[in-house]
């Protein structure tokens, strides 16, 4: 099912290496071009076959290509697509793999004003993991994964729909909204649990961690992720990451209330409520 | 290896199945006698093979058994330690698996000193599951795992001797400190992760959780543990409950306060010695 002739993937660390290692399993496109920034991450990737090919010049990796994916750490996708608007061949259609949106869409659109041959369409494919580069990238992570496309008054119809058409091809459950509903969704389900999976990691001495076993492992994982690409994610989603918190500290609040009162029926209808909650989400089970 | 000839072990379920199974592959007892409140679930465990024989009779379980275990529910422990120390044989020992222990080690002390022929030993063998019952019991759950096995004025230097080495016989990592101090650890390395996740879960709606992916389902996987087990945890561990969320919460407000302030190199910062504390923990790798 080739959608496309030639991908450029501009980052191909776990996300960007598992998009390109996704779009040769699925023979999504004719070739796929990774652009680096340092000649042994670029090596690196070739040794893994994450893309075709390699560049560290970007004007010479997305001249001809119809779909340029930006997959870096969010805080440099905004300066990266600005030089890929500048590169791009017309008819050319860039989108992104960044986990946060309104900021990162509405800074490219006031960009690609000046463009209009090329077209930008955000996108968050919903998988990751604590590791970072594309020694850990995986050709099904995008397989099954929830992935949000974003669209505005600015989206071009046709774009959308290559975009659109390119997750699907990889694999991924796509769902359409708006930034912000991107931005408040995942604020939630995403940026909220490593805010507290840090704190939590943090909070802990490191003679209390000899006694640790599963549920501290498990509920602390995604805090050995890496500092700068996250520091980016909540400093890019402020607004919704402190209203995600201020939810989450009130339904603490209301159990560490009933606890204090030493009120069993209301902790166990707490617990009973968050278990079921809990036992309904299925992804990757 | 054999420590005792017969040992009673009081609820078969994932800890107490897992302690029958451990003792038997460890050639720790002759004999292994399980006690059940349910015909259902005594011919469960002997399914399961995670005891030798069972009862429903509390009195004929315990009566020539050298070591009784309780793995109940914590609310449960004290009764139930009443009734064995008024049926156990001279010279017989009881420690229990309770994931708290002030509350049930002053309890059961309290009652043990009209029973001087007998002792009590509080014990926490720290190894579990969001799972419940002898079905999912692992013979190998509890090597490796962590114990803290408690010592207060009154507890008989023999008895504690002989519950320090039925842990080690089963392969755990045995530490002694007072129940004050494990309840103090404890609250920060379990008992504040299973607030965390329950709350988790339960500020998520059931829309939104459609978009989740690994960093949810880690985080939040032990709010799918038992809610009226984990309610008597947290009531008789309240105090220390309350403190440790009181240090996560600085955390968590350490951590937005740099959000907010949009200061990159402070949140940076946070995030980096999180991870490196997170990194530095290796239980089950």
């Amino acid at each position: 099912m080739r959608k496309f002739n030639k991908v450029a993937i501009i980052g191909v660390g776990l996300i960007g290496g598992s998009i390109g290692l996704g779009i040769k399993r699925k023979k999504a496109a004719r070739e796929v071009i990774g652009i680096f920034r340092r000649q042994s991450t670029l090596k690196k990737a070739l040794r893994y076959k994450a893309v075709d090919k390699g560049t560290l010049d970007i004007r010479e990796g997305v001249s001809d290509a119809d779909l340029v994916v930006l997959a870096t750490p969010v805080l440099l996708i905004p300066s990266l697509a600005l030089k890929v608007l500048k590169y791009a061949k017309s008819g050319a259609v860039i989108t992104d793999a960044g986990s946060t949106k309104a900021w990162i869409v509405k800074t490219i659109e006031r960009m690609a004003a000046q463009y209009p041959s090329v077209s930008f369409v955000g996108s968050h494919p919903m998988a990751g993991s604590d590791r970072t580069g594309a020694e850990f990238a995986r050709r099904d992570l995008i397989e099954g994964a929830p992935c949000i496309v974003t669209k505005t008054k600015k989206t071009d119809r046709a774009a959308l729909d290559k975009v659109v058409a390119f997750w699907r091809a990889l694999g991924a459950k796509v769902e359409v909204m708006s930034p912000a509903a991107h931005d408040r969704n995942v604020s939630m389900i995403s940026h909220l649990p490593h805010i507290v999976a840090f704190s939590l990691a943090e909070a802990v001495s490191g003679r209390q961690m000899r006694y640790a076993a599963e549920g501290f492992r498990d509920t602390t994982r995604v805090a050995s992720s890496d500092p700068a690409l996250w520091a980016g994610i909540f400093l890019t989603n402020k607004s919704q990451i402190l209203r995600a918190c201020g939810i989450f500290e009130r339904r603490c609040r209301e159990l560490l209330k009933a606890i204090e009162k030493l009120d069993r029926r209301k902790v166990c209808a707490i617990l009973r409520k968050a278990k079921s909650k809990r036992d309904s989400f299925t992804y990757g089970k």
